[in-house]
């Protein structure tokens, strides 16, 4: 958890601070000092008077009444007496602990690192660490490390699982210009994880006051609901999250392992997971700060930008890069073509990239910023590229942007890309507060991701037509391991899927009697055996008795064989829908083309459960082979709608029956008009 | 062309020098001063005595009687009559025209462009520009902008398209410490283009002394037969080539379109013609200048890399990136995994990420370092990341990455992420001549790309069974349009294609007799309608004598049929060639599965002819859907090597006859035994 004694206390001591700044206690109180902290420092050191002209005490004991903050540099062993006394003795009800040598070290260092835990939680305080480089929020800068970044209540709020990562990343953000609001590195997370810090930020939010950009660089996510609640319900404020999840490939998660002795979780939970949320994945440090510098500007309201550069190469890299990634530079055509023409000299081009030319003045630049953001209605942002060739001074410029930045309903993203030639102009420029892009196809790249991230799921779950007294029944009774085709049947009738006509005949009496109910052609598959196709289990488009009772006769033989299934047989196309439970995430639902699709090119998408209709609809349409779907050149398409619908309800079901550990229905047959599951396959665990 | 008056003058002139250095004359006459320029300098200027300590003079005919190479300022119209007398008083056979106002400004200019290129080519001069920002060599840095790179025969060689790119290009350069041999920048390329600047570094390229970097901006190839046989030609003699080609999307096209008059070429065409010469593409000036820097440490020989960090988050997140691109973390096991951490601190991990963790020292760090070097065989290079947490100096590690990256035998690329809180030690590392990377995941990309870029296709012609002879014959008779379908067989039995055998009806008669040659099943298609489907001209698995003759009816009252192609019934998968001529370029040949993958996935992959056996597997086994080629899960397989064959055949074909602009072999069926072409449409344009 995270109280007001740990974000900002009136009170701190260091235990174990010293003169060594070479060491972390040292480190540490000299970052906190040179962060100007207002309140009451104080340091407990049994060797020295004074450290760093700050007065020491010799033991806790020794310290004036209430200490709000303890942030703890010293040995393992000696952490939980100091927090215990402090608790009991001063009051104190926050704690950092920087100290190494607890979980992370074996059998022993768990033990003493519950206890730690257990300390701090029995005065119902709040804990970060141990094995941890600190945390610094606008009151203090309690880490042992540099940089410091600049402190900001609008900066970013960042948390991280990982120290070095957070030193480093801060390495890549601060030459930016990003400022931080507040740093938590989480350590060990003995009390305190990256979920329990989305949900401090989430449940502290001020509109108006909070920051609104988060930051997050996490190794292993222990508990997915929370960190999808919390990250959801934050954007849906108004926030924008950015987050690196590592360890994606086997040698990734390899590296995880070795370093945290983390598990790391399956790669396509945590990408859907994201995606429900509305949190931008980032895969490293420079694309996590600049997709945060992009965060530093309004928000782009639509995919149509303008491209305003007085350089053509630049502009057409940029270009390339944003329409690769889904943005649109939509021609201007018209009046505006002639409106913005008539502002620049003979041979700009205002085509879009608007070209003023290397002749195009400061006073044109601010007119052509002006008139797209008042005039052009089809434009929701502009990038402007605005460098040097070192002949002239470009101040007059730079002030205009910045003037324009301040003025303009739509973003502004500047990209100044003479960073020598003109570093004086850039530092003029980014002491207004901006922050400036120096390669174009890197601002792209962020612009596209941000914009190929939905916005956060709805919440509600879709159970329209679904019993869900009547799934909790049948999975109570269920055996583990798979199921058989009633119990399967029964499932998917509570959930409102659409199955085939079918029945069960253990005789030929039972059999003749069915084919007569469901009518020619029928489908028949021997009850039994998992992999039904690999026995010669399965017989399709049975037209006559005659081929009927011969298929019978031959599959009773098959071992394991007592009845058989009879169905009537479906026409259409084959489509696939599966869903695996990954520990922690839940369920992992795919969907895709059966048949050669799924099978041998693995074109498939997945959403995490429980899956709003938009989520399946967007799974659907990202698959590949969504031109089969949607019907193409002449031929029939198959019914979206109904397979979005199913999607969702097998999700629904799959909520409400997490004892299902895997479902494969494979195939369900569909066509313009309808889609039915002929063949399933459910493995319950409990 | 190039030339060593040009490249290496004795003296030099600046026509329109001045003392003012916001102006072009004034400014490259600082640089060229600034550069140390040890020849003899000069500058014509009608009003001044000296300009810059520089003696003028104020026509051409007072200068010294032997000038090598004269950079004109001035303006477009008196650049004619300077260059024609320079050429003929002072035999200067080089000349750099930096003035603009010539064919980019319109027909007047380019006339006068083209007496420019005549004056010059009159004395069989070298002309760079006109329009450009200039050049440098090693002895002169004959450039007005800035900034101005420190020039190193073994730096980058690089030729621009664009002067302000080049100039933006720079400014990411610099930084990174790339030094440069060489920079060309072309203008409107009056005389000398990107191709002939590369023509010149192929033909006077000296093993040992030349630079084996080559870095290229390009916005239009005007001559891609011309830039791939001297771009593949540079890299077989050990140099290796990075370029960016913009003006890839419909928009970008537009935006290269009205900044240089330039026509884009199709970028699938750019895109097999950088992987047929082997060039690194890249897609923005970034990534442009941290291949370079790559380029810079020896070849990565192999795909293994070994990570040794002592950060574990970094080490991930690189570790996800390689992976995802394609190279190799390979796990560290048993004797070299024992043996690594034997050498390092308890808790270190050597399973590749090598952790050597916050505590491991310089020496440890040198150690691991060197047995990756010397003991392990499948490991072909080394990533190190070490930076700082702020607590301590890393000089010394900074040393020995230094020291072993001398000794090594394998590349070893340093990730120093630490540029703010150990930015000195960054500093004297970089004064070694390192290179370092930042960003591990910007590392990794780059190592991933060039990773991905082949080397250069050998330039032999398959002809092996090919009757060029009757190629042409049968090309010179041919009408313009789509061809019939004798003469399309007749080509590709030429190219020895295998077709199906067939014949053609025009009566009942020829019709039985036909089918009795061929036997059924068979296949009837109308001849005369150029989309035979459409008007349901095609009937195929005809398998009697009455149903032939009943299709035949019905066929021979389609409007504009007069006859029937009559085809033995192939069986198996359909697959498709097709190919495309683009001018300039050639012909784009295109590959993949027929029916849905082709006509819904847009499944297709692509190269350029005439193409290799390496080339064209390389085409299919990059298609989404070749498993299915391979034959997966128990389904039987496309003979690949046929189809591989078919497709060099087609691009030998379309070599010897580039009058065909299009051509579609679709479908052919193929099996594991063989691939016959069973239908195919060719446009001849002459």
């Amino acid at each position: 958890m995270m109280n007001e004694s740990l974000l900002n206390p009136q009170s701190i001591v260091v235990v174990g601070g010293s003169d060594d700044i070479s060491k972390p206690g040292g480190k540490l109180l000299k970052n906190i000092l040179d962060g100007g902290f207002q309140g009451e420092l104080s340091v407990i050191n049994p060797k020295k008077e004074t450290v760093q002209g700050i007065r020491c005490f010799k033991t806790v004991a020794d310290l004036p009444e209430k200490i709000d903050l303890a942030i703890l540099a010293i040995a393992a062993q000696h952490c939980v007496p100091a927090v215990k006394e402090l608790a009991k003795t001063k009051s104190t009800r926050a704690f950092i602990v920087i100290s190494a040598g607890f979980s992370e070290d074996g059998p022993e260092g768990a033990q003493l690192e519950e206890e730690l835990k257990k300390a701090v939680e029995d005065v119902d305080g709040a804990l970060i660490g141990p094995n941890c480089i600190g945390m610094l929020t606008p009151t203090y800068s309690g880490i042992f490390t540099s940089p410091v970044p600049k402190l900001d209540p609008k900066g970013c709020d960042f948390v991280s699982g990982s120290g070095s990562t957070a030193v480093f990343i801060l390495e890549s953000a601060l030459p930016k210009g990003l400022t931080f609001s507040s740093l938590v590195t989480v350590g060990n997370s003995a009390q305190t994880g990256i979920e329990e810090v989305l949900e401090y930020w989430d449940e502290s939010y001020i509109p108006g006051k909070s920051s609104n950009i988060k930051l997050i660089y996490v190794e292993n996510i222990k508990n997915p609901d929370k960190l999808l609640k919390h990250a959801s319900s934050l954007i849906r404020k108004g926030c924008r999250i950015a987050a690196i999840k590592s360890g994606i490939t086997d040698a990734g998660q390899r590296a995880t392992a070795s370093h945290t002795g983390a598990l790391a979780s399956s790669d396509s939970a945590v990408e859907a997971l994201f995606r429900k949320a509305g949190i931008v994945r980032c895969f490293g440090r420079e694309e996590l700060t600049t997709v945060a510098s992009v965060f530093n500007y309004p928000k782009l309201e639509g995919k149509n930008l303008a491209i305003i550069t007085h350089a053509g190469g630049a502009g057409v890299m940029l270009t390339d890069a944003l329409s690769g990634g889904g943005l649109n530079i939509p021609a201007i055509e018209g009046k505006a073509h002639d409106d913005i023409l008539n502002i620049l000299n003979p041979g700009s081009s205002a085509s879009n990239p608007i070209d003023i030319l290397a002749t195009g003045t400061a006073e044109q630049l601010g007119q052509v910023i002006e008139y797209c953001d008042t005039q052009m209605d089809n434009i929701h942002g502009m990038i402007v590229i605005f460098g040097s060739t070192g002949l002239s001074r470009v101040f007059d410029a730079y002030e205009m942007i910045d003037q324009k930045m301040k003025q303009c309903r739509k973003p502004v993203f500047p990209i100044l890309p003479s960073i020598s030639s003109a570093r004086e102009e850039v530092e003029f420029f980014l002491s207004h507060g901006h922050i400036n892009f120096p390669d174009e196809v890197v601002l792209a790249r962020a612009l596209t991701s941000i914009n190929q991230t939905p916005a956060p799921a709805e919440e509600e779950i879709f159970t329209e037509g679904i019993d869900i007294q009547a799934i909790r029944t049948v999975i109570k009774h269920a055996p583990e391991g798979f199921l058989d085709p009633a119990t399967n049947n029964e499932l998917l009738e509570a959930a409102g899927i659409p199955i085939v006509e079918e029945g069960i005949a253990t005789s030929k009496k039972e059999l003749t009697a069915l084919a007569q109910r469901l009518g020619f052609p029928l489908a028949l598959k021997v009850i039994g055996p998992v992999h039904k196709s690999d026995v010669g289990g399965v017989t399709l488009n049975i037209k006559s008795e005659t081929h009927l009772l011969s298929e019978y006769r031959r599959m009773r033989k098959i071992k394991g064989v007592k009845s058989v299934l009879v169905q009537k047989m479906q026409t259409g196309t084959e489509l696939f829908i599966g869903a695996k439970y990954e520990p922690t995430f839940g369920h992992v639902i795919l969907c895709g083309l059966g048949g050669i699709f799924v099978e041998s090119l693995g074109d498939t998408s997945y959403g995490l459960a429980p899956l709003t209709f938009e989520e399946a609809r967007s799974m659907v349409r990202s698959l590949k082979a969504y031109p089969v779907i949607k019907g193409a050149r002449g031929k029939e398409g198959i019914n979206e709608d109904k397979y979005v619908e199913i999607i969702v309800r097998l999700s629904t079901l799959l909520r409400y029956a997490t004892e299902i550990k895997e479902i494969d229905l494979n195939p369900l047959i569909g066509n313009k008009d309808e889609i039915i599951a002929v063949d399933g396959r459910i493995r319950v665990e409990k």
